[in-house]
């Protein structure tokens, strides 16, 4: 048991990106170098996508997105706190699952058209628990619905052995179209007095989620710890992801194209540089954080730096738009049911994250995506 | 621990269809429920692709095949076996997650174009053996090049509490293109007096793997059991799967496009009659048995109906093909490194496999995979 008294951070709480980044690193070059098998076949590669969050071909003058995310930790919380609420939550979790291919995808202009399912259980045995299989099926055909995409198919393998007793190892991949080249935002249109609009996060997402299991097991009533809100801690933290495929949607229908988009996971908001250039992202605002991420913020003794170095607090996605469409696109996405704010500006610059009304800097070597 | 006198089955090792095809059903139901989400794209589903092995979308008249797939338990017997030959596997492993993938891409005749890399380990420390890393990333680009695929990209968790520690769970998606609509396979085409062309497989492939582990916990040598050829039964077992993309595509550039493709995985020979209609699968003739699965058969006390109904025997794909191009097709496969056989016929009659030389029947009933 960890002792009240030591901070938890993400290291501890059981994700080392320093001995994930080398494999990351090593892979991303083998991969690159297989790009020359597409030639024989009349296909390219949009090389810029390499690197980005989602991979894209170029069939016939066709663009195609394609791309596969992993859930995460995510399905330990449901499991955790079902005996508490009496609900298996994982309609929920389907949505997460969900949300962390399709709101990959959108960044590179595409709209989703198909979802995999892979659900990889430890054995049987977890399919034969009736209520939680419906509602895993319920809540994965109600975000495709949500997203306007086709459940294509999956993969429900029993893994005795590789996947623990009793639970799932779920992640969904994700094809997608991009409709015209210009809806392309890989990078090339980003510049210098951009603005960075950012949409509302619904709480943790599925991103610092071995930290908030991590707290759990130091709070004397774990997941039935009392919000200030009033609510069960276990059962905010299962607010499920945001889908933002309705907000890059309608903006697509305004004739909005960001120059640049982020999808605000792993590393919290030093992925707002995620970008492979060299800007300044600075800050005048955040957005409001939501309950559950102050409470973790508060409980696990982290600081500010720690906290939104690797949490969303509050902002589950970055759009970087032109100036003079920064408010339309904060309109629009609120129009499409998510809070958004008009919270920074891109700046030529070092490369780093500012957060003026934290007095916090990122800089460019806190973060390593890229080979 | 088993007893030496009663037969090993599936069942009995882990894999329990009885409570996994019912929720494949559900899920079935609910995905061709999401179908028409696809409207307000301009896209439209091949909807025969449902229930086949790859799920396909007509992309403004692009048609685009896309799969996810699960290695399955096979990474557990490289652990095990590389402390008697000193080797990872893992390069070898690689393969076969790919061929999982491609192998059932191909099925609707289609030409892979890129792959997706889901490596989901028990803890970031997986990553840090470099050795085991450096094969898996190795084994992965290769494939790929054999394959002609882009490795477009991965997701790679640590997941300690979902996924075992030290151990992963390895998965591919592929996203592929049906250049013209004439190349589809999804059974329309089949027809009584069709040849049935078998492929060779290399061995086990990964699936009854789980049989092959229980296997080996009750020999007194386990995997260091030599085989007749003097091959360590672990090592014969880590044989890659065959990757079938360079047959398809030969056949494709010789103008054969197959009727009907099968891949044989999980269900042996059973799924010989995965296509939807009423037809009897006939073979007058079984492929040579791989010494790996001769062994298992023989030392799991398996009878022929249990080892051809879940194991694939020998023949790892299954190729419908019009009777007067049954050894063109062979020769093309041959000709392209995997051994083949005109080993039976499509007939009218009731649906069923018949493997006359075995004196073997498997009825429509003995499959269910579709809702």
């Amino acid at each position: 048991m960890s002792s009240q008294n030591t901070p938890l951070d993400y290291t501890a709480a059981g994700v080392d990106y320093s001995k994930i980044d080398p494999l990351k690193i090593l892979a991303q070059q083998a991969a690159s170098a297989t790009r020359g098998n597409l030639a024989g076949h009349g296909v390219s590669e949009i090389a810029a996508s390499r690197g980005e969050s989602a991979y894209v071909m170029d069939i016939g003058g066709t663009l195609i997105a394609s791309i596969t995310e992993c859930l995460g930790t995510k399905a330990l919380v449901a499991d955790a706190v079902r005996p508490l609420t009496g609900r298996t939550h994982y309609d929920s979790i389907a949505q997460d699952t969900i949300a962390m291919a399709v709101n990959d995808l959108v960044t590179v202009g595409a709209t989703p058209l198909s979802v995999h399912a892979y659900w990889s259980a430890g054995g049987s045995d977890w399919f034969a628990d009736e209520q939680r299989m419906r509602d895993l099926v319920a809540g994965w055909q109600k975000a495709c619905d949500v997203c306007k995409v086709s459940w294509g198919g999956g993969e429900t393998p029993a893994l005795a052995g590789v996947v623990e007793a009793g639970r799932i190892d779920l992640a969904a991949s994700s094809v997608g179209i991009i409709p015209s080249r210009d809806r392309l935002t890989l990078g090339d249109k980003l510049a210098d007095g951009d603005a960075i609009v950012l949409l509302a996060s619904s709480g943790i997402h599925a991103n610092g989620v071995s930290l908030a299991r991590k707290l759990a097991e130091r709070l004397p009533d774990g997941y039935a710890t009392k919000l200030s809100d009033g609510r069960l801690y276990g059962e905010a933290v299962l607010d499920p992801t945001v889908l933002y495929v309705p907000v890059t949607e309608a903006l697509f229908a305004a004739g909005i194209v960001p120059h640049y988009s982020a999808n605000i996971t792993g590393h919290g908001w030093r992925k707002v540089m995620r970008h492979p250039g060299s800007f300044t992202y600075r800050f005048s605002m955040v957005p409001p954080v939501p309950p559950v991420l102050s409470f973790i913020q508060q409980h696990a003794g982290i600081d500010d730096r720690e906290a939104y170095g690797s949490l969303n607090m509050g902002a589950g996605f970055a759009l970087y738009v032109a100036a003079d469409q920064a408010e339309e696109t904060a309109r629009i996405a609120r129009a499409a049911g998510v809070d958004a704010w008009v919270a920074g500006r891109v700046e030529a610059g070092p490369k780093q994250v500012v957060i003026e009304p934290l007095s916090l800097t990122f800089a460019a070597d806190e973060l390593h995506l890229r080979a």
